[in-house]
Order: structure tokens, then C-alpha cells, then sequence
């Protein structure tokens, strides 16, 4: 397989034209913030791929966009498609992948000659990553009712910038914005092609595989407090230190992870006062931690707080664990994962993931299934991210089986 | 023993005078940096104290500041002293017990008549803490030598102003400091009073120790190098993650210095990119090590770091270890201590420090002793410092018990 057997050859054409937006020339990473410049460069990208297809566009009250084949009005619809935005020096692929794959597909139905019977559309989600204001899936979570009006218009960027500022200097009335019943009972099936975010499809030896669920997830706090001193001067039996009790904690995770088969990570710390010389008052670590099923999740994150608890005793350290957020799981409905086995095959490889997803959002709104591209290093959100070629070409030949299997029939 | 018993009661009026300078009103610590206002106010009052006392004031061409009774000239001078400056959010003793006494033990010397036969001097060393440019007992180093006008010059704080700048704005000429030999070799002897920075006097028993030695003591950074990746979706096997390595060489520092009971302490780490769920790129940890002897300090070191290469060897982390500081053992002089001993009845408690001190540096040039006052708690570089009012004058009375001992023979 290669490109050239796609129509126009527009698959290649496509990363071309996007290669170079909000591409970091130091770091060859991608800088594609919510509303930002680069952002806007993605939008006016999508909005000229729908037009040059002769697709209806339009973007949505709440900044989503959306490329329609066919008449929205008649129901039912069959729409795929990602985010175009990125973490700070993230991957080409995380996001794009799926919204390319997504017109290359329409291209390649085209060249099938397939006739849709139900209205198809492809649609890019506003602010996926949450890297600028904190909170991810935003553009799916307001339209989906998980964030209200109130909180969106709350959050704020780092320089101070609230979400409607940036919405309004980027042409989008941040007053419009909230949630979308209307819009979301006109779907019929929701299908997100996504790069794998791990390596499951590397080790099955497979191209494509389907997702099964969103593994529940969530971040825990752990605040140790000890006792500020003179590193030099005071008596190891005198101190309070807790960088040794956070230090023990942070091996009890990877420890509790890899004994369950799950997921727990401490990749954020902060420290008062972070002198060289100074005992901490206050070392601050937050747990990361994701498995595949609730129960396994909770097992995890207590053994944690346990043996953080009997470290802080012998260290004199006090503890306070706060839960910050908790996903519980994301099943993606049988049926229609079963319906893309049989239309794909029926031998693809079913995987969960530990990543949120705009389709993990809408999965409580709308019938949701994913596809996922092989990672041949599973290394994600990282300029190192990779996806082969023809890799990329079977996910889209996959997604095109998939609309005309369930929007031509 | 009571103030009332000193002269004027000069004791408790000039720790009410200096209580309020610098004070941060919310955590009750002191941010006296060098060359700010509240170093300012701590120096008038010095020249204040001086005056009134009828001593002449002078300040050399580093900023210290000295109060002189009798001629500097005829050389064989005693001096005592310490420093005003402080930590970020210091305690109230650390330094000034040193300057209050040296001035209250003149005080008591004239309530009892004792007739100085060598000059004695009160001095305050400038920024010995370092808090404002990163290098500890500048006034001192200088000199001493041990700190060059271009080095001196090249120093500069958290907001870019340069070590000259601030030395002009506060009014002390930049382009006049440098070594200052003449004046070290008028110097018989040193002599500083300090409060307790640990607890080996609160343990023994005793209100005033005199110090055998400060420790050698280095600061050495270990870089552990990983990769950054997906905290929720990459596998633990497939993991660079030098958050583990990290943690593990924070217990074996703990565990070498109990071992071979010295001090180590990891107080301060970065990380990249430091996002709750990023897999971190690099953990940056520094070591600050102290021990009794040279021979021991290496062999914690060596451990340590033997056991952050074996870790780092498992996590597939990328380990470099530099020693950014070093200092070697400085044994005060033996005769001098001695002296001080016998003048004290004898039975003074000699300790060993971890802590850096003016009378380190000036060790190398002039006869230097040093004498600690208990610390109840052991607590230093905190608000929580603290220091009992009976032994805080018990200090006084050794210290002058000292010069009178010394000068007035």
C-alpha cells in the first residue's frame, strides 16, 4: 500500500501543509495551544480541507468544527474526526491523525465510489489537551454538559488570559458557548481514529486495533509537611525532613503499579523552601495513577497512601492526600465496537487506554467506538512520538471500511 | 542571673530595637538581605550602638562594619563579632545573638572596671548568609582574600541587579573592595559567639560550647536523565522514568549518613517537565553533605552515588554527578581554644559544627575561636529559632569573661 492509491494523493498533501504549524524549531515539537496562533493557522487548515471537498462547514457554538457530507438535519449521522491542538512539544500525530485520517477516508469513499445513505461528517474538537487552561476536552465537555458556562468562563491561562478573552481575540463568542443536546442527538455513531499512546499494538504485531475502554484515572496530592532546618547543623534523629518520606512514597507506587498491572506515576514535585542547605518545610508529589478497572485502581492508591502513612510516622513528617480529579471508567458501547470488528475483519486487537479522549466525553452522549494506529516506540506527547507510514495509510483504508460499512449501506 | 544585672539593662533594649527589622509580618521570619532596606536599618543600628557606646565607628572597604575602643593601630587587636543579615524567613539569633552580646559583654566588662590593655572591637561581617547572591560570607571572603573583586563583581541576585549595584544604591563604594591584609594582621585574635545550630549542647547539658572545628562539607547536583513520556498510557517496562532513581538515592543518603553518622540531605530538586501526568525527561537533585572528617564525607559520597548508578543502571536513567562546592575541614586554632577553655573554668563542652561561619574564613588569617550558646530545639534557618533568655546571657558573661581574659590583662 501507498499513498498513491489514495485519491489526489491528498493524504501526503495534508501532513505537508500541517508540518510546519506551531512546530517548535529548537525542540521539533508542536505548540498548538487552545485558541492561539498556531490554533487558528489549524482551524483555517480544517475549514479549507471541508471547502476544497465540497463539504458543508460550520463551527459550533462552542468552537468545534465540523465538515458535513450530507444534510446534518436528517439524523443519524456518522461523524469522525480528533483535535488539531497539542500538549507543549507534543507528537505530528496525537490528534491530527485522526482528523487527516478522517478526510482521507471521505477521499478514499469517494474513490470507492460509495454512496452514503446516512449523513457523515468530520469534526475537529476545540482544546483536547487542556495545555493552556488547565482543563482538557473542553470544546466535548461543554457540548457534552460536563462544563458549564460558568466554569469555562472561569479558567484562566498562565499569563492571566481567561478562556472567553482568547475565544473573542480568536473570533469565537465566548457568551454562545454551552451544552449542545441538539447537536449531539443528530449523531448516530461517533468513531475516533487515534495514534496509539503505548505499545500494545507493537507487541500484538498489529497496524490497527479498537478500543474497549478508558482505563478510570485520576491524581492525588500528597502533601508531606515536616519541619524546616539547617541541612549542616541538625542531627539526623533531630529532623523532620520529608523529602525522604515522599522519596519512600514514590518507590511504593512504582512498586504497587508494577505487582497490579497498573499505572502510577509521580512526575510533578514542588518543594518549599528548595534550598540546598535548608531540611524542606513541605515536599508537595502528585500521584498519577490509572488502571483497568476501578477496584484495581483503589487497591493501588491505598497501598500508596499506606506506606506513605507509615513512612510519615517514622519521619515525623504529618500527610494529607487530597483526590484532585477521578475519571471513572469509559466502556465503549459493545455493540458498535462489535459492529467495527466485523465490518474491520473481526480479528483486530481490542485494547483500553489510559488516556482521556473527546470520545471518552462523549461516549455517555452518543453510541463511540475508537480506532487506534500502532506507535512503534509507544512514546507519546514527546517529539519522539512515531507512526509508520503504511501504518497510518491502514488506518485510514480501516476508517473508510468503517464509514461506508456504516454510513453506505 | 537576670538583665537588670547589665549595665543599663542594654541587653533587653537592643533586642527590642532590632526585633522589628526585617520581620515578615505573616510567617515571623527575617529576610534581612545584604544590601536591602531592613540590612539598612540593621547597619544604622550597629553605627548607633557603636556611638553611643563612645566607640569609633568605621566600615572597611567590604562593607563590615567595626566599632573600635582603643587604637586599631597599636595592633594584637580582639575582636568579636558576627553578622546581621539573615536567611529567607531566618530566626531572630542567627547572627545578631552574635553582635548583641559582643556589645553587652563591653557593656559588662565597664560594669566591672576591667581596663582593655589591647584594642578590642565589635564587628559585623556583611552578607554572611548569602541569601540575596548565592555566595555565603562575602564581607569575610573578601577580606580574607578568599573571594576576588572580579567574582565579587560578577554576582548577582533573583532579579538580575549585580552584587556593585546594590552595594552603591546602599552607598558603599564597589570599585573599593578587594583584600584587606593590614587590616587582618592588626587582629590578635577573633573571637564569634553564635547560636547553637543543633542540639549537642541542649543534650549535654550545658549553656556555652566552644567549637573544635567546622566539618568538611560539599554540595554535589545529580542529574538523573530519563525520557518523557505518557504517564497514562506508557507501560511501566517501556519507562525511562528518573522520578524512581531519584527517590531511591534520597534513602540512601539518608541511610550512609545514619550509617556512618554523618549529614545528608536531598533539599532541593527540579524537574522537567514537572506536569502531573508527565512521565519527567530529568529529575535534578543536590546533595548536601557534611561530615566529622574528610575520609568519612567521601565514603557517604561515594555510596550515595554508587547507589544512584546501580538504580539508574535499572530505570535505564542517565546519571552525571558534579560537585559544585566544596569545603575543607577548618580545625580552629588549638592554642586559642584552649585558652578560652581554661579562661571559661575548664569544663566548656567543644563541638564540632556542620555550619560555614565568618570565623571559618578568617580562621586562615587571624587566631579564631568560636562559642555557641544552647538552642533548645536544635531549629536554625527558621522562624521557630530559638535561644533561652538566661543562657543568651550566660553567652554574655563567657563571652566577657573571654575578653577580659584576653585584652584586659
Amino acid at each position: 500500500m501507498n499513498t498513491k492509491s489514495l485519491p489526489g494523493a491528498s493524504f501526503h498533501q495534508m501532513w505537508r501543509e500541517l508540518a510546519p504549524v506551531g512546530r517548535d524549531a529548537t525542540t521539533g515539537g508542536y505548540r498548538r495551544y487552545a485558541w492561539s496562533g498556531p490554533d487558528a493557522d489549524c482551524r483555517a487548515w480544517f475549514k479549507d480541507q471541508a471547502l476544497a471537498r465540497g463539504l458543508s462547514y460550520e463551527t459550533d457554538r462552542n468552537g468545534n468544527q465540523w465538515a458535513w457530507l450530507g444534510d446534518p438535519a436528517q439524523g443519524d449521522a456518522v461523524v469522525t474526526g480528533s483535535h488539531l491542538d497539542s500538549v507543549p512539544d507534543g507528537g505530528a500525530f496525537d490528534g491530527p491523525l485522526g482528523v487527516v485520517s478522517a478526510f482521507a477516508a471521505l477521499d478514499e469513499l469517494r474513490r470507492r465510489g460509495a454512496s452514503p445513505t446516512r449523513p457523515l461528517a468530520v469534526s475537529n474538537f476545540g482544546d483536547e489537551e487542556g495545555a493552556r487552561f488547565g482543563v482538557a476536552c473542553v470544546g466535548s465537555r461543554l457540548t457534552a454538559g460536563r462544563l458549564t458556562r460558568e466554569q469555562a468562563h472561569a479558567l484562566r491561562d498562565a499569563d492571566g488570559i481567561l478562556l472567553p478573552q482568547a475565544m473573542e481575540a480568536a473570533g469565537q463568542d465566548p457568551d454562545a458557548i454551552g451544552p449542545d443536546p441538539e447537536r449531539l442527538a443528530r449523531i448516530g455513531a461517533f468513531v475516533e481514529l487515534h495514534v496509539e499512546q503505548g505499545r500494545a499494538l507493537d507487541l500484538s504485531g498489529d497496524a490497527v486495533g479498537l478500543a474497549s475502554a478508558i482505563w478510570p484515572h485520576g491524581r492525588w496530592r500528597f502533601d508531606f509537611a515536616g519541619e524546616a532546618n539547617h541541612a549542616g547543623t541538625t542531627r539526623l534523629a533531630d529532623r523532620r525532613d520529608p523529602m525522604p518520606t515522599y522519596a519512600e512514597t514514590v518507590l511504593a507506587a512504582r512498586r504497587e503499579a508494577e505487582l497490579l498491572g497498573a499505572l502510577a506515576t509521580f512526575g510533578k514535585v514542588s518543594v518549599e523552601p528548595n534550598g540546598v542547605n535548608a531540611i524542606p518545610s513541605l515536599v508537595r508529589g502528585w500521584l498519577d495513577s490509572r488502571a483497568a478497572d476501578q477496584a484495581t485502581l483503589d487497591t493501588v492508591v491505598a497501598a500508596v497512601e499506606r506506606a506513605a502513612r507509615d513512612r510519615a510516622a517514622r519521619d515525623g513528617v504529618d500527610l494529607t492526600v487530597v483526590r484532585e480529579s477521578f475519571t471513572p471508567v469509559v466502556e465503549f458501547e459493545h455493540a458498535l465496537r462489535d459492529e467495527l470488528n466485523r465490518l474491520l475483519g473481526g480479528r483486530i486487537p481490542i485494547l483500553g487506554t489510559g488516556a482521556g479522549h473527546d470520545a471518552g466525553i462523549l461516549s455517555a452522549a452518543v453510541p463511540t467506538a475508537m480506532l487506534f494506529v500502532r506507535n512503534p516506540t509507544g512514546v507519546s506527547h514527546s517529539p519522539a512520538e512515531s507512526a509508520a507510514e503504511d501504518d497510518c495509510l491502514a488506518g485510514v483504508i480501516a476508517l473508510a471500511d468503517v464509514l461506508e460499512g456504516l454510513a453506505c449501506r
